[in-house]
């Protein structure tokens, strides 16, 4: 049986103890001296591994890198694999039902490194419906922008509309149609929405509207979201998302409290800090769960 | 002094004598036999250079190749402009700031060989910045998304706001602003919209809202629309947009019509009559212009 992409994440985060999903945003000219990409984002993975759920490289810093960028971006993604680490490829793609389909098979059918992608819904269901046929019969997710953390992010998406919601509201509902007909037995569907951690409020109404929709919660971090943010978005369980953190973790190593600590120890103590952090603001420190 | 990449666009219309974008939409499964999605892109801007004003290759078709496919497109993009065809990436980017950054560095920076990007409104301002701040510095351009061609895209783009608005005219309004300080000699921006010949109304809606923003017009072709249905995009001087085409150009060899024509032949012979009938509908026969 092909395995389900929530489930597999559910069960993850009980089983490692960890909420916390360490994104990759490799930016050239802010490495370690004499690192480059790959060697940064493998030495990465292998030090955060025992403290986070899953990870989240970002597309656009491999893409900078050129064609031969892609090329590292997928055997990082296989070294993740290799590590028993769930990949969400955040490359927010979204495009014409067609084309949809062509990304849906480059970033989401069995073979790629790749558990999940990130998806941009401005171009509504004929968009999305391809990445979603793609990831239910690969067993694979999708995580679909609903609201996101930066800081303009209200211009679109908190549009009031004549009908007293509003853009992300009325996004959120399509994503919650849309997961209904793949919930799996964790009673979380593989179609996902993204809801940032900088907007709380808009974060506990989602979680309230989408009780069957897995979170992928950015802006937790160098964003600026702390652990009480993020509690919105779990269930009474303590389950149904994973809460983002990319620079504040590979970057740690530029910290003064990390002096002493190479690259790779210090995103791993900053890691273990923020799993923790997270676990103790759900009430769940004491189990590790 | 950098070229400014609206008033490049538009002298090519003049020249060229066509408003077309020959759209490179590769899919695998479907190239004639024999023939591998380079050879088949490379063939193709050999055959349309005389019959188009630009080419628009689908980073999605690319990417399903994987990694090889990256480099194929690089290779087939500086092909093209070693042709003289200004280079249009239809990748639908878009990000929060840093992420942006990433990518417009991947495909606006100067030695890239990208002349212009399609983005992807729905972050807000702050995820559009700084694609446009590099295309402005290196004479490139953008096209975000507006109003798209496809049957779902009304889903969330015609959205009626609370103050009588809706999203694809208020999603328009931000173009219009953001491309205000990036006007040419030509009049036009270097800030352009997407906006789909399959919804006539609204393009002549937002050409009368946007007099200084140059569209991409998708949708004419095996999507649907017709020449009279792209004339509302052009200015009182048939300029100020292009019409692209993708299935209707590179497949045209699979059309009974072009029996004994190879995919070259095909697509050189859909080219000219696109770009004639387009001309036609704008009354620019006469003049070829």
């Amino acid at each position: 049986m092909t395995p389900h992409f929530a489930d597999s994440l559910m069960q993850g985060i009980i089983t490692r103890g960890s909420r916390l999903c360490v994104g990759l945003d490799p930016q050239t000219g802010h490495l370690p001296a004499g690192v480059d990409v790959e060697t940064f984002c493998r030495g990465l993975l292998d030090a955060v591994r025992p403290y986070c759920a899953c990870v989240k490289p970002n597309a656009a810093f491999f893409e900078a890198l050129g064609p031969r960028g892609l090329a590292s971006l997928w055997r990082v993604c296989e070294h993740a694999q290799e590590l028993g680490l769930p990949v969400i490829l955040d490359a927010k793609r979204g495009d014409i039902g067609s084309t949809a389909a062509a990304y849906a098979q480059a970033y989401l059918a069995p073979g790629t490194p790749f558990d999940a992608l990130t998806v941009n819904p401005y171009l509504g269901s004929d968009g999305v419906a391809p990445f979603i046929e793609v990831a239910a019969g690969a067993g694979k997710g999708l995580f679909v922008l609903v609201k996101t953390s930066n800081p303009s992010s209200g211009e679109l998406q908190d549009l009031a509309l004549a009908d007293g919601s509003s853009v992300y509201r009325q996004v959120g509902a399509l994503v919650g149609r849309w997961g209904e007909p793949h919930i799996g037995a964790s009673g979380y569907s593989c179609v996902g929405a993204v809801t940032g951690a900088t907007y709380p409020a808009q974060l506990a109404e989602l979680r309230a509207m989408l009780p069957a929709t897995p979170f992928l919660v950015p802006g937790y971090g160098a964003q600026g979201a702390g652990a009480a943010d993020v509690a919105p978005a779990f269930d009474a369980s303590g389950l149904g998302a994973i809460v983002n953190s990319s620079r504040g973790i590979i970057y740690a190593y530029e910290q003064p409290a990390c002096a002493g600590l190479d690259f790779a120890e210090a995103a791993a103590a900053a890691a273990s800090r923020a799993t923790h952090e997270i676990n103790l603001a759900l009430g769940r420190a004491a189990d590790g769960g």
